[in-house]
């Protein structure tokens, strides 16, 4: 199995998609192919706009990427994929639309096969067991929380400490921490903006120059950083 | 009808519901009553521990509360309560809760009938058509996203406009344009901290320092004070 999840599409300050895109190239490789994009996450965009912007990214590093709205049949899109990429935006949107369409086994069957996986943000919560620690708020409710399960644990993407200033609501590991409150034998990761993990088989390597924290219930929190070994994460 | 839909709990830095404490007096009036709590957003926090935090507040103001999860039938306690008390914490637990205990038409049903309803965070989520617009991770999957529809719009408590510095994530006003964008029809304030709706009726009352922001699809947000009509949330 091949993913590449990433925290973020883009930092703060920087153009769309700029400081992921050398690690999806060395990723795909250097062979031209043309890959599959989701596009379901985005809301306030059109599909067509949002492959476009996507689209320009990956011709610029010489691979052709096509929305798999423009097909009449989504499952025989994932069936054929040479490589599936699934953007970010809203996950409960995503995953409402992965539901309707039958996307989440097809995904699932098709990635476990060795098709390389790209997700970003919201396309990352869906590689989880579920979309239960996303950020995103519920502007529609999927059939199921449950996603694709291409990795054993939680990411929490776009993971921060900040809080603002004499603002009462939870902090990001307050609401963690309640997840495990509810989920106890559930790992998850706060992967911070900048940050992705590449999987290669068994084999995983978190990239990006920030610590990543790793949650478990009744365990102090974990700060690794990137040189470190996060094979326990697949077990 | 008569409602009490608090912000939030606590400002950052002041004694746990300090702020809305005169309002809730003023609120329930003289006369003691005893209240029932609803303690089933609290998810890092035992009910019998958030029961014993917020008697201490109502028992200062005059008056007495007991926590649901000490009645063997919940539906009666609610069938029975002089005015219902929903705590703040988890949406999504809170939620599944309602649910699995049939109190969502049951709370509905009494507090028509004319019995206070008093909710702050979650629990003022619960008062709206939906819980699409907290701002809580979804923790557990709720049998459905539908609330009690005591009021026709929907709230988003703890609304801000801060946004962390460098931060690549979504604000608070993209993710209410894209719940927008999914449901056209519908209306979303956002209440600001130290904020609250008081309803009487067909009367409406912001009360609070801060200013509140309305959302309607394709429309310039409004940015209303609390001397402001309004009635037109009702409609």
């Amino acid at each position: 199995m091949r993913l590449l999840l990433i925290s973020n599409s883009t930092m703060a300050g920087q153009p769309y998609l700029e400081y992921p895109m050398p690690y999806i190239k060395d990723f795909i490789g250097n062979q031209p192919i043309k890959l599959l994009f989701i596009p379901y996450a985005g809301v306030t965009v059109k599909y067509d706009d949002y492959e476009a912007k996507v689209k320009a990214k990956f011709n610029e590093i010489g691979h052709e990427i096509v929305s798999i709205h423009h097909f009449s049949d989504p499952i025989q899109a994932v069936q054929n994929a040479q490589a599936i990429v699934v953007g970010g935006g809203n996950t409960f949107a995503l995953t409402h639309q992965l539901h309707e369409l039958g996307l989440i086994d097809a995904i699932r069957n098709k990635v476990i096969e060795g098709t390389p996986f790209i997700g970003w943000s919201a396309g990352s919560n869906v590689a989880c067991p579920s979309i239960r620690t996303t950020n995103d708020m519920p502007i529609i409710q999927p059939k199921s929380f449950n996603a694709t399960s291409l990795i054993p644990f939680q990411i929490n993407p776009h993971y921060l400490d900040a809080h603002p200033e004499g603002h009462g609501g939870e902090t990001r590991e307050d609401r963690i921490l309640e997840f495990l409150e509810m989920n106890p034998k559930e790992t998850v990761v706060g992967l911070r903006e900048g940050c992705m993990f590449r999987i290669e088989g068994s084999q995983i390597q978190h990239i990006g120059e920030k610590s990543l924290r790793v949650f478990r219930h009744k365990t102090e929190p974990l700060e690794l950083n990137s040189n470190e070994n996060f094979q326990f994460l697949l077990k």
